[in-house]
């Protein structure tokens, strides 16, 4: 059993940070949380783990990235989404995934997921096979939890790299999910870019394998306007966008889904979304940096939609996961303006990056009995000037003014995971 | 003579960067700008400060905070201005700006700003002339330029501490512009915090001795719906707000004035603004947090008013103008998303926050010959993956990517300025 001290807080539930001075947290020999107590028992001679004033928090859930895109973030937001991934990102994607950058790719993502305190991750690389393999063993090698999928794709419409036929590309995805099935930390999750990727008999593929290996799925989801007319035209017999994967039976129920943006959704949409369970991965600086346009967050909140935060690299410009949460309350702020509802709180947003995004991973994300002791430490006497903060003031002060010089310990089932090497 | 090689990266412009890859600029005794040049003239011995390979660009102008809220960045957003200002942020600001922790609070600023490369920022604290004057005095030490001036407010409407008179609003504001009219570097502006603080006859009396001092004046405009409802009760005889200010003389012409927000502005407003050559001071950031909505930035631009990027402390949660800069790039975007306009880019941005407000100042913001010499050194190598950047995919990065941590060195009129201290 381990001991922790410190100003514990988390969002159990969302709307408030609940909150224990400097109080003491029981974690379990595999890692999982006990209980939180004021006091130590009398007479325990335990060792404590003191971070006496810092802060402790649950470490992240990073519900969306494309780590290959790593090294493009910055570049192309001059462009909306189909011409910048055709034309930009798509080319420079295979570039940076070579087999002479490759290992270098992930390991800059690897570091800085762990700088950001990103300690859970889904992950949507490449086609290619040993691309994602080569992620999931150094992935693996970090202690960090996370889900990874090749993209399937034997459609081809756009990617020319992109040619499997729909026997090879199930072959690979189930020797990947095959391999990866005994893992703890690091688990297969099949992968679809959009409907536009992958034939029905393909994806009616995926949602048997997903069945059989109890492995999760991924696509993106209404996430601009042409793309959605696009889709459309070529399912006539679709209603809408999400119906284009529920027909196939990979849009939630039985096959646990994760959908990636759903900005312009239907009524209809954001009833199937709610009533099959499917997660929603709200990527704001993707959606703002390439001009997809605004989710309407308030709403599924309200309606009890799961949703996480996503960076979304490189449509989005960062891995830092606070960063995507004051955009994420500022965005819903401005709908607000518009719309005269109420937006988003801070807190709310922090519920959604830590115990909303890690409940994809399970009892994640919160300090609840039974949850994994995943945390962050956080040193914010940086940030402190010479007035008086109560211990939600600084809170808020780390969530919108700090970055990753706050972290300085992060844990995964109460071990601390040590910096993973940057360049190979 | 000073000779600085680098990547020199400019927008004289506003649509596009000018780079000269590891070029030579050369730099009077004086501070200014003398030339750009490929090579260096045939057996010159003249020593090179070598920056081959960083990035060389303008610094930064931050043309509207307020020094004393620096202690409230962060807290107090579940509110919108009106509340936020009388309940939580004057009531605060007025300890920060307290004798005892007054000096802490601007070190942190002027450090922060030194931090963040905004050599050049105007400053609106509070209506003590001991803050302004503290400040005026340690901003000289700095080394960097700034505008600084007291909040003058004979109607004492709401904030219970500013109950001074016409006379002695006027006694102690000719103080200051007096005692540093002769400064090169921190200047005296006139300040008013709206016409519902100010009276007519003291923002008369701010018109002429603006006149004497050859000082700039400076307030806020139409930021908050509430804030201008309240505003055309108190002046029926107006039209607008603008011309609350215009009547008395502060409103651009003859004094050099900046306005800051100028959200909810209408057609006569932008006309005026645009005729009277007004300075607007965009404070995305601020306008986000405490919801006060999206300012026209292209259609601003596209008229030709003047316009610079503003943090505005603590509305705004941060000093670091990169995030403001890409902040109006991704609200512009929103703006786009509904009314199908163009967004503004990146690189106007980069001009606002660089030439747009250094203007305010004189020839500041860009290495045209005759400007002052005030340069960033960015090494961004800390941000480089493994594929091939151009310098503009570089400047891109930089400004989406990067921080503080890549600015390693602050050049003003040629004279690199050492880092302030943090805290006394």
């Amino acid at each position: 059993m381990k001991i922790f001290k410190g100003n514990i807080v988390h969002t159990p539930t969302k709307d408030t940070f609940e909150i224990f001075e400097n109080q003491y947290i029981f974690v379990s020999e595999d890692g999982l949380v006990q209980e939180i107590r004021k006091e130590l028992p009398q007479g325990m001679e335990q060792e404590v783990i003191d971070y006496t004033d810092k802060l402790l928090i649950p470490a992240y859930t990073d519900l969306h990235l494309h780590p290959f895109q790593y090294p493009l973030i910055g570049n192309g937001y001059d462009r909306e989404l189909l011409e910048w991934c055709y034309r930009y990102c798509a080319p420079a994607e295979m570039l940076s995934a070579e087999e002479a950058t490759e290992r270098k790719v992930c390991q800059a993502v690897i570091h800085d997921l762990w700088k950001y305190g990103s300690l859970h991750s889904v992950h949507f690389p490449t086609v290619s096979e040993h691309n994602v393999d080569t992620l999931m063993q150094m992935l693996d090698e970090s202690g960090m939890f996370a889900y990874v999928g090749k993209s399937q794709d034997d459609l081809a419409l756009f990617a020319e790299n992109a040619d499997e036929t729909t026997e090879e590309s199930m072959q690979a995805a189930l020797r990947l999910a095959g391999k990866y099935k005994d893992s703890r930390r690091v688990r297969y999750i099949f992968t679809v870019g959009w409907s536009l990727d992958a034939s029905d008999d393909l994806m009616r593929q995926i949602h048997d394998a997903a069945l059989m290996y109890q492995a999760p799925f991924q696509a993106h989801l209404d996430e601009n306007r042409t793309e959605i007319k696009w889709i459309l035209e070529r399912h006539p017999e679709c209603r809408n966008y999400a119906e284009t994967y529920e027909k196939c039976g990979v849009f939630g129920k039985e096959v646990k889904t994760v959908m990636e943006h759903c900005i312009h959704t239907t009524e209809e949409e954001i009833a199937m979304m709610r009533d099959n369970g499917v997660y929603v991965a709200h990527c704001i600086h993707s959606n703002l940096d390439i001009m997809s346009g605004i989710m309407q967050l308030r709403r599924y909140i309200d309606e009890g939609i799961r949703v996480g935060i996503g960076s979304d690299i490189s449509a989005g410009h960062t891995l830092n996961l606070t960063d995507c949460m004051r955009a994420a309350v500022q965005a819903s702020k401005m709908l607000a303006v518009r719309t005269g509802k109420l937006p988003v709180s801070m807190e709310e947003v922090f519920y959604l990056a830590t115990k909303g995004g890690g409940s994809f991973f399970g009892k994640v994300g919160s300090f609840e009995p039974g949850y994994q002791f995943d945390a962050l430490v956080i040193d914010d006497s940086s940030l402190s000037l010479p007035i008086q903060y109560t211990i939600k003031e600084r809170m808020e002060r780390y969530l919108y003014c700090g970055d990753d010089r706050q972290i300085i310990a992060r844990y995964v089932l109460g071990e601390e995971i040590r910096e993973p090497a940057y360049i190979a």
